[in-house]
């Protein structure tokens, strides 16, 4: 059956009984490639029938659907055109796991971060509404969503909106974790109550609202499509799915099954060995040895190691408010103001949605929390939609926050434990998940601040480098070392929020180059402000950094070679100068 | 009874009659300073009756009071012994407009913006219940802020929260503006019904909800609070007040009174001329010659010249989305994907609650979507919660943005036209209202991006100087030409996001010094980046800007002096490269 879908409408001339057969194969064509490349595979095979019906009822791309996060969007990629992605291990790198205006005149946003589809389809619909046009919008957004800030406001500002817009609530019960927050209690009710409870939240936001028990059901989905089409009023349409749907040992473990690795599609087994690693590893103790210590996490608990049966044995000391980063964040000023350290951890990426709350709710109140950012830089998650490359520039420049930068496991380490047993700052941390280990406790004082830590001694050239980097700036140190009998010196800036001035006023007697080294963006990051005020010095400053711009897909250290950071390209600036 | 009052504890002692004469005095003293150096009247009004009760029936600072925005902190002030800050002109400046714990072991934090009570709330009540304690902790959240993201994210996770946390929601049928949403229906329903409407936004998420329509009565707020009080789960307390409530020109005109300057005490009249300012001017034109035109906003109307009149003329063309920023911004991006050129225009500062969505929804989808910010840099809102000291940093550094600064409203005219005509970039403008009229149009084609205007062709030094520091950059031209007959150059970069590297490859041919000026902060700020460009030229650069701080309550040409950008003070800098 998919061998005659190359679009949509190939869809609206199949029978009931031909569009189960394809919902049968699309099912396997996402097994086939998640269990090859992994992927969001329970979101998916939730969202099969669903797919189908809103493409056979509604006419894409003039009627517009906006998938919320998009990692659910498989189907809709598949019968827009896509499939091959699917089927031909050969051509899986020819579509993405998120929508992309790029890859189809179907996609009309890159998203990734989640809670956003409903604002965006309302400024669809009023762009639609000033240009006189009829076409429908439709989002849809999962359960796990619906939690967030953005997706709320939006919810809440539909229901004045007296004009076209559909919502379609996919609930499968499950956002990647549990859910967190009362608002799933009303959708449980409706659920429970087949959509006639009065406990709804939908309805109380001011919106129409149609429930369909049987998300599974294409003849069911295709009827209450046909029912909202060319809707005059905002309406939830609430459906009932299953995540994982079809595949057995996927619907009994949703959590796990939400994204992740290659696996067996026979049986579901991964290559993956559990392990903890040394940022878990460094939650766990702080939780042990505290009674009063609490990490909040905002709908990504796997992500730092509170796996289900770790979340029950800290149940009192770990708290995830399900998607809701703006709310773990304030939490964590409250918590601090209130006497405690506690520590806010989730990826780099998510924390974008927090910086009003770092700025103001934890910064200008300058309650000593701790953030701990997750895969800033290259070397973290590597898609356009999720990739933390200005994080120093995000947090560098918030007055009384002290943003921190390890170099290797053990002064992670140690700054951790700084910033959870002080109460004069808020503290960040860049926790880049591939720090070296040395075996040796770090025994600096990270409470005097703005210090460098000089790591080899050296002179002619200087070079500061941030975080992972620090591992090329001691391969140029033995190239130079090797190639021209020079040392030279080699510095960790330690502090992204500030530059030790002191050393710098120092840096020209010694030395005639300065580089820095960064793995974010160049433009406002780090190094620029050592060039600032090494700018009327005797001294040159080259910095190093990324060239602004979303990188998609790449690869993490040949993105750096490609950025003028390989060890031959660094050897080539400083020779000249030894 | 005023003079009896020096801390919570002494209102304890008073009956129901003395507790009234009392809330009586209290709003005399807040007209009496408000009409003499402005503020929040109305919202004031609205909650004396219940900061009585508050403070009668709980036990501050034990139990904790979180003032959402805490504009509507005055009466709490007064009783938490700051009324000589009411009733002493002389010592008006001794307490400010907003809560702040330096001024008082009452107040928690500093805030200003919305909607962060509840969030805040429940980090405080997780540590209490950590530590074993058993305060009560009390957020008090205006029906206005119930549409923010970060209000609905709280009350959702508080939806589940399992101990105590009392939000009173002080609902007095305004936001700073009428509000928009859906949830003011429900609100409405609860009213009307006298709390017992089954359409109840709040049980919606899982929360407990008793009601007071008598939000005036000091007896049955007492005994509603005495009700709550020790409550073992969240609860909220929806009480009906009036906004302006006790005079009469007020009640009947709460959007104006919201805030605002000086008044006359008896009449209301105010010594203000309505006038229409050219950015205000911009966005009419704009709508006036584009049907297709759309203004956002976020719940302060006023600000951008939307007054009543204003709304019902575009009513079609203009959105209020209410408190909820995130939403307008996002919406804007939908707009632009949808073929028009919308435009989202608030206050510099509020634009921090949209990192995630200018940088995601907009940036990475390259939507042409036009971002005003209004009173960026020294001469926006002075106080500390409200500075916007760094847009450059939040704004400057993500990718496919165009970040201009006017240095003329000529300037300003031609770039709002640049940005709402085209489909490139995402643009957004440092719209600072003290900017200069030439009278002569500016011709500049901002298409090219990232190319300097020369202002002044001269030699030896270079001025880099954005928006309305270009007025004292003129002056630092006059005099060095006056002292020593000499032309130096003065450059308006125009474009924040982007540096003129052409312009700078040849600028050391006829100069020795490039200084930059910025009246935001200088870490991570834009001059920096030229510092970072000429790091290994044969040229100076003095980077000026702020040092790293919350300011408040600034002169901003004192601010600006105090950082080394005085006339003078810049001339010193100059002098030796003459």
């Amino acid at each position: 059956m998919l061998e005659k879908i190359m679009s949509p409408q190939d869809l609206k001339k199949l029978t009931t009984d031909e569009l189960n057969i394809l919902a049968q194969e699309i099912r396997e064509a996402i097994v086939y490639r998640t269990s090859r490349i992994g992927g969001h595979t329970g979101p998916n095979l939730a969202v099969v029938e669903m797919s189908i019906a809103l493409h056979y009822v509604f006419n894409s791309p003039i009627d517009k659907i906006i998938w919320d996060v998009s990692h659910q969007s498989y189907p809709h990629k598949i019968i827009t055109g896509r499939k091959e992605g699917f089927l031909n291990e050969d051509k899986f790198s020819y579509t993405s796991g998120y929508t992309d205006p790029l890859e189809s005149e179907h996609d009309f946003f890159n998203i990734g971060h989640t809670s956003t589809s409903v604002s965006l389809a309302l400024g669809m619909a009023k762009a639609r509404d000033l240009k006189g046009e009829k076409e429908n919008i439709i989002a849809v957004i999962g359960d796990g969503s619906l939690s967030g800030g953005q997706a709320l406001e939006a919810i809440d500002y539909a229901g004045e909106y007296e004009k076209n817009l559909i919502i379609v609530v996919n609930d499968n019960k499950y956002s990647i974790a549990p859910n967190h927050g009362g608002l799933y209690k009303s959708l449980k009710d409706l659920r429970e109550s087949k959509g006639v409870s009065g406990n709804n939240i939908f309805t109380a936001f001011g919106l129409e609202y149609v429930y369909l028990d049987e998300g599974h059901d294409i003849k069911k989905l295709i009827e209450i499509f046909e029912k909202v089409k060319d809707t005059k009023k905002p309406i939830i349409v609430h459906i009932n799915t299953t995540k994982g749907k079809g595949i057995d040992f996927m619907e009994k473990d949703p959590e796990r099954w939400h994204a992740g690795a290659p696996y067996n599609e026979k049986n579901g087994e991964r290559d993956i060995k559990p392990t903890i690693n040394f940022i878990e590893k460094s939650f766990f103790d702080y939780l042990d040895n505290n009674p009063q210590g609490l990490i909040l996490n905002a709908g990504v608990p796997m992500s730092i190691g509170f796996h289900p049966d770790v979340r029950e044995k800290y149940k009192e000391q770990f708290v995830d408010v399900g998607i809701a980063e703006e709310t773990a964040v304030a939490m964590s000023s409250g918590a601090a103001k209130n006497g405690i350290n506690p520590v806010v951890s989730t990826w780099a990426t998510f924390f974008q949605r927090t910086y009003d709350q770092l700025n103001h709710d934890v910064a200008l109140n300058n309650n000593p929390a701790t953030i701990v950012l997750l895969g800033a830089g290259v070397n973290g998650l590597n898609s356009k939609t999720h990739v933390a490359l200005w994080d120093i520039q995000m947090i560098g420049h918030i007055p009384n926050f002290v943003y921190l930068a390890p170099t290797t496991q053990e002064e992670y380490q140690a700054m951790f434990n700084y910033a959870t047993t002080q109460r004069k700052n808020p503290v960040a941390i860049r926790a880049q998940f591939n720090l070296p280990a040395t075996g040796i406790k770090d025994e600096t004082d990270y409470s005097k601040l703005n210090r460098f830590k000089v790591v080899k001694k050296g002179s002619k050239v200087a070079i500061i480098a941030i975080g992972n980097l620090m591992e090329r700036a001691k391969k140029l140190y033995d190239l130079v070392k090797e190639k021209d009998n020079i040392e030279i010196t080699i510095i960790n800036p330690v502090y992204l929020s500030g530059i030790d001035k002191e050393y710098l006023d120092r840096i020209e007697d010694e030395h005639k180059l300065v580089i820095t080294l960064e793995d974010g963006a160049k433009y406002q990051g780090y190094g620029v402000n050592i060039a600032s005020y090494l700018g009327n010095k005797n001294i040159d400053v080259i910095n190093l950094g990324l060239e602004k711009e979303f990188y998609d897909n790449f690869d993490p250290e040949k993105l750096l070679d490609e950025n003028n950071m390989s060890v031959e390209c660094m050897y080539k600036l400083v020779k000249k100068y030894l």
